[in-house]
């Protein structure tokens, strides 16, 4: 976060590539749709950028867990962020990108939003004058809405900055959680699309509900903030969108209710799903609860991955040039 | 609040009869419809109440700006939250009331919940063993209803606590604000019935003004926690109530560019209206604006009183019987 205050380094000195890696993250947290998100160590997607002299942003190649992603990059998450960039700070030079997913799509941990994250931050590190991490959550945004159709930063916040982030259309906040609280994160082998689990959405909100919702998220906030844990359990049920997401994850009662067995301060879909989360109060509940919801998703006959990690997840790193 | 520590006092000497004041307060709070409200110093209600042999609630008079309430306990909101907590304590005696009014009705200054808090806590003091504050909110929101056929706690929670509080079905959390934070409040001389107010409230409202306002919420709740002017200027704003509500305010636009011509964190409607507040760093600011507030009521002809109080506003306190 320095980088900003850093004299230019002068061009030839420059790396000519950069590479970078954006973990997953459990989106909207069950109270904060859109705009509350946390990242989770163990999983993410990886970028390769490198600084080329044409004046265009250049998608070489996807590998991994997703091959099939557009090569267009005005049609590619991580090409529509890079693509704004350039704009926005009229660069004379381009970027060309190569991907690694370690995220499925249609997971509802953020896959395409840890592409165009790994991609910014590997791009950001090759500028004359590398931009602090908040000011690249514009151009992340104008990359997720390529994948989504909406501008929501819940999943891009947290992978830039790490932990549990708010995310509002102009800002990113990191909010403060106890460092021993833990997420446990599992991912059933199912597809739901972001787009498709947005449509159940489309018809409107009662006020009750809305109202509910606000005061759980507000319990959640004040929570987080005074790190009082009854607090967080009190609010952390989602009212407003749950119900209605719910029809769409194969065996979710079964694995919701698996997850809060454990002592669970409160359990929900990530994202827009099939991923489901739990928030506990230490690992060993986390580590017992994902082993519980896997084993409900594969009474469906459904395998799972799981993850579990600190709800104060990594932001986005830089790795060695040779890792990739 | 120490109250419930106390050893019970023999009947013989406890009082007979105890006299309270419950400030007003502005609910809503812009970004907290029926869950964040604070109180106001500078108006109130009173409640005398006496300890009767009879098995019941009397509401004995009503004095003030409003006289013309039910004496019907049941429909009465101070009788009504009476009724509830001797009900629920299996109290063998009763309450006589007479409820002094300083707040007008359908003012968006919570003028029911004033009486409903001033005659709780009165007849609390008159218990063996009083209840802590946060005890008697469940009582306050079975007063509450009467008035407004609405279980919500915005008013309820500030009048109990003072200051800025979080209220939701079950809880009532006092949220830090700094004490230099001062509140302009105007109130014109025209009713707005709460239900009239809260109808316009019917019909549902689109996800992406539901995702705004929780934004607006969340910065506001994280600027107080961090007494951070900056995140509450930017999330004070209502985009989901205030739109339908404003048409119901004459001179609304006139009025609320008043409020924000004044350095305002934000400004809109207090409660159900009519009453417009807005909130401001310093008390100049707020006593500029109200004044200019009220001139742009003037311009409509209408008659206006205003209140400029610090936003951590005071709490119900009990008043010496003379002051009767």
């Amino acid at each position: 976060m320095n980088a900003q205050l850093a004299d230019p380094m002068p061009a030839s000195q420059r790396a000519l590539s950069a590479h970078a890696m954006a973990y997953a993250s459990v989106g909207n947290v069950a109270v904060g749709f859109d705009i509350l998100g946390h990242s989770v160590a163990g999983a993410g997607d990886r970028a390769v950028v490198r600084r080329i002299d044409e004046p265009t942003v250049r998608i070489a190649a996807v590998h991994g867990l997703v091959t099939d992603l557009p090569l267009d990059p005005a049609r590619n998450t991580a090409g529509a962020a890079l693509l704004s960039l350039r704009r926005a700070l009229g660069l004379q030079h381009g970027f060309e990108v190569e991907l690694h997913k370690g995220i499925a799509l249609g997971s509802g941990m953020g896959g395409s939003a840890a592409s165009c994250v790994a991609a910014l931050v590997a791009a950001n590190a090759l500028l004359e004058r590398p931009l602090p991490r908040e000011a690249l959550y514009g151009f992340a945004l104008d990359g997720e809405v390529v994948a989504s159709g909406s501008r929501h930063g819940d999943n891009l916040g947290p992978m830039l900055l790490g932990g549990l982030v708010l995310a509002t259309r102009d800002r990113l906040l990191r909010l403060p959680v106890p460092n021993a609280w833990y997420c446990a994160l599992v991912h059933p082998h199912v597809v739901l699309e972001t787009r498709e689990s947005r449509a159940v959405l489309a018809s409107g909100f009662a006020l009750g509900d809305v109202v509910a919702q606000h005061g759980n998220l507000a319990l959640v906030l004040t929570g987080c903030h005074r790190g009082d844990a009854s607090l967080v359990r009190e609010g952390l049920k989602d009212v407003l969108v749950e119900p209605r997401r719910a029809p769409l994850v194969p065996g979710f009662s079964r694995v919701k209710q698996a997850a809060l067995d454990h002592h669970a301060l409160g359990a929900s879909i990530s994202g827009g799903g099939p991923s489901m989360f739990g928030w506990y109060e230490n690992r060993g509940d986390a580590e017992r609860a994902a082993e519980a919801m896997a084993a409900a998703f594969a009474e469906d006959g459904i395998a799972s991955d799981r993850l579990v990690s600190p709800i104060n997840g990594p932001a986005a790193t830089l790795l060695d040039e040779e890792t990739a």
